[in-house]
């Protein structure tokens, strides 16, 4: 990276699901043994843009080794760098419900990059107890302290609407950067920290939209 | 609707996302008891472009009244039919344990437009059994007969990584539409259903490039 552009506009989602599909494809390639390879090899092998990926690592820098392609680990590792998954974030699930212990145990959320550190839940039965995986369900309680003590950088909203936005407010006073909100009600903006909503209606509106229309 | 665009390109998701909102904020003003509204007045109160809205719905017909803006409810009985929401699908969720339970009794898989009606495992202990609300566990060697049976439209796929694509090849055959997978593999493309792959690490990625953005 000789050249990193000036950027001052937030990187939009759209670009960061691209850089995440790039670099599951770089991890794919260096499984394979894979050590250089051109934005065209990337593309075909995994389905890919050659000429969207080529862009979108022009906004963050010169990659590219001219007449070789990528250089597969180092670009893995500008890439991790860039995305902040150098380090290991900790997350922490508010509710050990059927959704909080699933994405505990999860391996999309314990992947590279994350570590599901703590569960917190209100029922008196779940707290002291473990998920399937390991992973310690704390009483809500303890919340201000334990992410404080465990560092948790993310915090992960798996309880009903009633409670959430509460919750919300908490673990952003408790010092994490970011909220992921699965609960079904919208987390409005909150100062200082990172908000996500991710309603899974959308998806199956999404497929009811497309199948209305496979058959007009 | 007086005069549909002529449409042959399929809807991107980005569009049928901002349509997903804009079928939310009608429901919202419906429950408020507001009849009508303009675009300008939908926007500010639910934090949409009120430019879009009158360009994603263009795609799809004269919807607005000139001088009056949208009748709320002719407006949302028009877009619940054009995202195929008019009648309610059933879903098949494969896969029993925490995250398949979690998705069958979810407010969110439960909404208008959609029921979930099956839940399948290999789990003898669970077969016969119920999710927390009711929904009932079958014997997944079932499944293609209660799939025709209950005809279940879409097929999500709630398990681990090693079963995900032979189930997804039974729920093709058996003749669902559509099919969402949240298991971390990639299920492929397979012929005349629509495959959409849910990977909820790309969540965190953003995230974690957010954070790590807001740091530079």
């Amino acid at each position: 990276m000789n050249k990193p552009a000036e950027r001052t506009e937030p990187v939009p989602e759209a670009t960061s699901h691209r850089l995440s599909l790039l670099l599951r494809a770089l991890r794919g390639l260096e499984t394979a043994g894979v050590h250089t390879a051109t934005s065209y090899e990337i593309a075909a092998r995994f389905g890919l843009n050659s000429a969207q990926i080529r862009k979108d690592l022009a906004q963050f820098g010169e990659f590219g080794v001219r007449g070789v392609g990528y250089r597969v680990g180092e670009l893995k590792a500008h890439l991790k760098a860039l995305m902040g998954l150098s380090k290991t974030r900790a997350l922490g699930i508010a509710g050990a419900g059927n959704l909080g212990q699933a994405l505990a145990d999860s391996r999309n959320f314990n992947a590279e990059g994350f570590r599901v550190a703590a569960l917190f839940d209100v029922d008196g039965r779940k707290v002291g107890g473990r998920s399937r995986t390991g992973v310690p369900i704390y009483d809500v309680q303890a919340l201000e302290d334990r992410v404080k003590e465990l560092r948790i950088e993310i915090g992960i909203l798996a309880v009903p609407a009633e409670g959430a936005i509460s919750l919300a407010q908490r673990l952003a006073a408790a010092g994490v950067g970011a909220l992921l909100n699965f609960a079904p009600v919208t987390v409005p903006a909150l100062p200082g920290i990172l908000v996500k909503n991710v309603d899974l209606t959308f998806f199956l509106e999404n497929l009811s939209f497309q199948l209305a229309e496979s058959k007009t």
